[in-house]
């Protein structure tokens, strides 16, 4: 009986992980859409939100079981979809009180779809949105559920055999440093090379608390992310909860270390990008660190990305917002973390080689690597060309100096008087009414006349 | 002991899909705030968070008694209160580990408010702050108290009698289709056809990110809110989760096919409306709908939102910010997918029409669907009427041209300065301090003279 | 077996309320963020994340044992860190299936961080980044951790006391009204009056919008603050749930019908401070009391911290975001509160003296809020001092002139266009995309000419 209930409470955890993650989506919308220019950040915010809507239909159809079904053939390369076209099978309560295939379901769609989600970033301020709609689901079909097949779907028995990367490899990557970190930065990358660089490449962000914002919901939703997959209320789900904490929290130490040495100072953007570099490196190692490790894997992740920034300029790539570095290189730190000082009291039982284990873990841990980001790069960058041939993947040049917002998608961000209104106030706001009226009155003309109505 | 333990992890759902529910207010404020013109966005914003001080003491007061006591005469039309005013009598752990009266006191205090914010939406613009809060309370006392009895009550014995609807009329509306969302879509056109149209209609969105991201946290709450009508950490729960995750995510594509065919572009603004159509359609449905169903009511439902909105231009009613659309039709949509297509393997074990079902679902939810709908609009057009006539509703029309957030509330949303530093930079700000102070200093003289201080 | 298995249930809850404690951070930053005036708004929002990496770093080396370790001697004045360095000894499970250390220490850490977070508000536009990230380790050294454990560390058992406030004293503090709110609006105040009043005093809030938001997401996140120290999916939890929402809700009223009194109008700031107000009312008092008690506390807590700051404008004290009557003083009546009708029946079982309780209360709670505010002011004072001879805390004018996000972290917050499109719209937008184009051609040049690449 015991197992039963514990169940239903590792349910209502993974239930609440799971809204979490769904946060992601505006959150990411937002930390992008501060980054670039006033004049393309609905193109950018439509870009994050709509892998949702394409990821939900594609995935129920056949995405789950391409992902988590019995491999085809049993070599771990891609899950037979037979079974779970529609998911109409799983509509039966197994009464065991556990967290059932309905609920991975809807957990893996936030998976696939913040993965595509990050892809987005590279091609920002310049890519067709009908572009987007085709190269979206094509790449989810082609890249990321082989990939996740590989490293997300266990073995289960001799019938039913997992992807070869966890299974045979046997790579520790506890939440998707490869399948989600490495595997969307690449491809970021890949996609930002076929586009090709802006015309005006080094925008400003237009809106930075808007994109610490973003960012601050990106860390409140990696605790569902990293959390979630403790698969339930449990001892690794609190181990994780702190080590996400922590990595979290000190990248913002690595990267303005990073930049105070070569910028001189320390920006805000510099103090949330280094959050997120950190939780990129925790994920793949939260169960495999002490707290002392995951402070160390935030500080190392978040500063080598600030590092790799540093050079950006010089770089001819336009990789606008920075996914590659952040997500791509931080996954890999990440990863290289384990191999080196992953503490064997930890969850996961894995000991670094620094502490003297099995050196076998370098080659797992590289192999993982360098096939994610081998397949990724080269799948993307094929699908990326190959459409561009066909349909065009760019905006003209005279979309992008007016801006995506208003070509392709006819709207503007904002309608924002420019004048403000220049009293003195403060908490209890100290205008009479009549007062306020007037020197509204007498600064909104310009920018609004009534003749406009 | 097994049901106490299960209880338990019910709870901890319960609690946590609450806490969602409760950000949808900040979200709603946002996603309405976003659409209106800068110069009435904080009042828009202050009707919506209003709602949670009005109703937080009339539910205390009285409210739950109406909505949730024993049905005054077995009559299935109003609660009694007697026991429950002040809560008092509940505040004994009854010791079963369970959800108890006082948490569903708090839960209904969300959901009671959340209706009476989206009515504030047709109100937009045009609406005494001071007659808002006296019509606020007013609707809940005599509209949105009695129809949650009638939805949302269900008999418990012979002494203790739900609601007619529910439990006579025998209506499927998993989570509020007609109580909370037709029931404040039609209030708000009742409300919007008493005050007039504002003289300047077509305001256009002062910021849409903000309203992007008011969506994403709708989307985020909506998972707390049908969420916790599992009651539980269970199998339902699983299942509403992944049906509300598909019709979200699907309803941006009904609209955007819609969009598309009608104006020629797909709107981010369209993206996220259509979000927010899909889970009203959802939120009766999604205990009826497999996953593709799910995913055929989010299309359906924000199909039609988004046709009906495509005559919005010539409709001389100023439903500013389209309640009646998207949550008064959604809902509409929603209740008849479940008549067309629910699919009787799903946790209700409904069987739609289409599918052989039972007929008498028809008139069943027809039922609900008409009772709701014209009980809403009668009521709220009385209560509007008469009090325009006592103490006048609609604010004076050098008010409205000035902006209600200057005139009623002696405040200004934003204070920035019009002028941008005109310097590229990137990711990792290139400006060195020196260069950057010169040129702000430039810069802000226009906009904020220092002689103002 | 039994109660292994609500632990896990217990668990489940605490995961999820530590994550909403994480959103606070974000949401701080846009409340504060929003107050201040455009120029500084990065700085304070990086004051405010910043306190996450301080905190996390020297939580895990001594932190966690100074506040919940055994108090050194037996006398409640400090905990012994030497089991808790590093938490090492912490990363085994102990099968239990219950809330660990590990766990803990994520959870006080988020205590701990917005406490000083809290802090930062009183130096708000005029303090040097760099004398911040030195100040808020040594605050959290000297003051937070003896503080905590006095407040928060329960006796175990004879060779393991905690600490002498809740356990000699006694005090009723149900979450922190001492040690987290006196605590930090003292703090903010003697910051404050050591770094003295900025050169134009009355600044604007720059984006009311935002502090809404920021606000919502802070009534959010204080569910999961409240919530998690009950410790469990229980009954009190439940009652802690329902007590905030209502005092959250019920501090509107209170600040509204002061502001209106005094200034003649309702603002939305004044609204959401309202809020605000009420939960640091609620804080000590959420276990004492039965909801109609709740609904006093929090419109007492507002009116008074209202009526406070109506004779803000008289002060010479530069307290820029009213840390100090929001937290400290809302936290004093929070817990005069519970001195005068705190609710027998309520789970704290304390009984007020206005319903015939025990007049030993008066004493403790009085006791607590001496000892906690005196020792705040004057340490913090003697730090602040100290370190501004030392190393200079402010910073020079002309950097408060032009502003310190550009001077201390070479950024600006927004870069957008001050030209708005002067077309009309609405939901559905009605532009032709060529017409919108063309006008953002017309109208962008002003703004960011293309010689400017």
């Amino acid at each position: 009986m015991e197992p039963i209930l514990a169940a239903n409470a590792d349910l209502a955890w993974m239930l609440a992980a799971f809204v979490f993650v769904l946060l992601m989506f505006p959150g990411l919308a937002f930390f992008y859409g501060g980054m670039v220019g006033s004049k393309n950040v609905l193109n950018i915010m439509s870009m994050v939100i709509s892998t949702l809507g394409i990821t939900a239909v594609l995935y129920v159809v056949i995405g789950y079981g391409l992902v988590s079904g019995p491999s085809v053939g049993g070599w771990g390369l891609i899950g037979n979809p037979t079974d779970f076209i529609g998911l109409t099978n799983w509509l039966t309560d197994d009464a065991s009180g556990a967290t059932q295939t309905l609920y991975f379901a809807a957990w893996f769609i936030l998976f696939a779809a913040i993965t595509i989600a990050i892809v987005a970033s590279g091609a920002a301020g310049r890519m067709k949105f009908s572009g987007w709609l085709v190269f979206a689901p094509i790449w989810l079909l082609v890249v990321y559920f082989p990939v996740a097949h590989w490293v997300f779907s266990a073995d289960v028995d001799d019938d039913y055999k997992g992807g070869f990367l966890l299974n045979k490899v046997e790579i520790v990557d506890y939440a998707g440093g490869t399948a989600v970190h490495m595997n969307s930065g690449v491809a970021a990358l890949a996609l930002a090379v076929v586009l090709g660089a802006r015309k005006r490449r080094m925008e400003r962000p237009h809106n930075v608390p808007m994109t610490m914002l973003g960012g601050g919901i990106l860390f409140f939703g990696w605790f569902g992310f990293n959390g979630s997959c403790a698969l339930g209320a449990n001892f690794l789900a609190q181990s994780v909860i702190l080590n996400t904490l922590l990595a979290g929290s000190a990248g913002m130490i690595g990267f303005a270390i990073i930049e105070k040495w070569r910028e001189g100072h320390v920006t805000s953007l510099g103090i949330i990008t280094g959050v997120v570099a950190g939780l990129v490196g925790i994920t793949p190692a939260a169960s495999s660190m002490a707290p002392l490790g995951a402070l160390l894997v935030g500080i190392f992740a978040a500063a080598v990305v600030a590092f790799l920034l540093s050079f950006k300029s010089r770089l001819k790539i336009d990789e606008t917002l920075d996914a590659f570095a952040v997500h791509g290189v931080g996954g890999i730190v990440g990863t290289l973390c384990i191999v080196l000082f992953a503490s064997e009291v930890a969850p996961a039982g894995v000991q670094g080689v620094l502490f003297g284990g099995d050196p076998d873990i370098i080659w797992r841990e590289l192999a993982g690597i360098a096939i994610t980001c081998t397949y990724s790069f080269v799948m993307t960058w094929l699908i990326a060309k190959g459409l561009d041939k066909l349909i065009g993947l760019r905006v003209d040049e005279e979309t992008e100096m007016v801006g995506l917002d208003t070509v392709l998608h006819a709207e503007t961000a904002y309608e924002i008087p420019s004048a403000s209104v220049g009293h003195p106030g403060g908490g209890l706001a100290s205008l009479s009414p009549a007062a306020a009226a007037e020197s509204v009155e007498k600064s909104m003309p310009a920018s609004t006349p009534p003749a406009q109505v």
